[in-house]
């Protein structure tokens, strides 16, 4: 039952044993769980000492690309803003590598965080926003366009199934993939946390410097909450699509902020909550 | 697409229209989503001004018993403590209701909070700990029992769905159930956060002064994280079950605590990751 933990650098599954009860047949079987560790993100200015921004518990892997996301998609950093990575702070941590310090090519103003209140966490980018209005003065309306196929959208799912490979293992990781209005695939990202999953999504088109992501579709396997809206918006996602349920708070954001929300999208079926008019239905 | 919110007090689901695409045929129907809406988390002493403790994604409906559970489960209050609950704070947020203060029969110490570094919000539980050997400090390890037979296990998802309205009105709500062993329904809470479903169940048997929950069995119906985990270790739950996959983190979490760790319970079958010896198989 303990488990052993890989010596891969990712640590992104992390091979055990179970004791499986199939009816009345019990046998012990190795399996594959998603790793699970806290992570700190941390900013800090040319020669300032690094602040503490949030923890977040993550699926180790990508740790640079969720930390730039994360900063980036809470409104804290612009894309051009992130000068380098430093990993770990011996002593602070039982992992130093579970500390990665953001640094940036200004100075960073912890007064942010303050203003935030509480410290924005995995589930919660809401936290510290005095009412939900500061959704609307922190993202920016999404222009219009682009237009993508009903029949590319039905696409999507197998899409993203074929390109998770950490899920096929362990059934427990959300996935977040990007998408080109044509169906192709950009990028795609997986942890045991769904705002982290398109943090690290979205890290990592930062640090390629694609920013903002006007034309591309945003897939996620879960549900789609208030957050994930926020997040999409901050990157500037105008379309995102969802395996599952939306909030009606994620569908109150995405018609406010202009963005196309569909969720349920399953087989050749979906249902689309805001902001049709960027899905073209007669193909 | 503009959710016209239901008038009900309890504000769990929303009325809005969507449009349904089902292959080729577009039409416009009317459909149920999940409420989700920010709640504050106030603790305070006799006479003492509130502590903002924690800002929470949740789905509206159960607020005492979410803030009550909450608390708890995060280490910072006990059975007893809690004298009364006051709601709302005109001009602190955009709708009062979405404050909820805990007053406590004894002072409250802001320290506390502080020690933690971090608020805790929906989706982290461990925010604030300076590492994962703090919650073996907080949560003592469960003694032995309760026993549960297979078939009560397996009897259990069957039982949480017939239980879950919400879930079937909007397929976007996570469930918490707390079973007798049995296999008798206790209780079952909703949310759109799977930490906040079972928070609300523990504080609505906190309320009913029912902790520590030692002869119980607890079902999610998602995934097992470390904070389910923790906080279910907090409330005395000795047997916990998923219907999907749980992390490393949890495991490790649920083999060090001394719970016994069910998932992928589905059908007539599921994986025991942590003490057996609380099932009894040959039944």
């Amino acid at each position: 039952m303990v488990n052993a933990r890989l010596s891969s650098p990712s640590r992104d599954i992390v091979e055990t044993r179970t004791l499986a009860v199939r009816g009345m047949i019990v046998s012990s079987r190795p399996d594959a769980l998603a790793g699970e560790e806290p992570m700190e993100i941390r900013a800090a200015g040319p020669g300032q000492d690094p602040v503490s921004v949030a923890v977040t518990m993550r699926t180790p892997g990508h740790d640079e690309d969720l930390a730039a996301g994360f900063l980036l998609t809470e409104g804290l950093v612009h894309q051009g803003d992130i000068a380098r990575f430093e990993l770990g702070d011996p002593g602070a941590i039982a992992r130093p590598e579970n500390v990665v310090t953001v640094r940036l090519t200004h100075a960073f103003d912890p007064g942010q965080l303050a203003a935030r209140n509480f410290a924005a966490t995995a589930s919660c980018g809401i936290c510290g926003k005095a009412s939900l209005d500061a959704v609307e003065t922190r993202c920016e309306r999404l222009p219009g366009g682009p237009l993508v196929a009903r029949s590319t959208i039905v696409g999507l799912p197998p899409a993203l199934r074929d390109a998770q490979a950490a899920f096929d293992a362990t059934g427990g990781l959300h996935a977040a993939g990007l998408f080109e209005v044509s169906g192709r695939l950009i990028a795609v990202r997986e942890d045991v946390g769904r705002h982290n999953a398109l943090d690290k999504l979205v890290g990592t088109m930062l640090q390629a410097g694609r920013l903002p992501l006007r034309d591309s579709v945003l897939l996620v396997s879960g549900r789609v909450s208030f957050e994930i809206v926020q997040k999409a918006a901050m990157a500037g996602i105008a379309i995102t699509c969802a395996v599952s349920a939306p909030t009606d708070l994620a569908v109150d954001a995405a018609d406010r902020l202009g963005m196309t929300l569909v969720g349920f999208l399953r087989g050749d079926s979906f249902n689309v909550y805001a902001h049709p008019e960027r899905i073209e239905l007669e193909v």
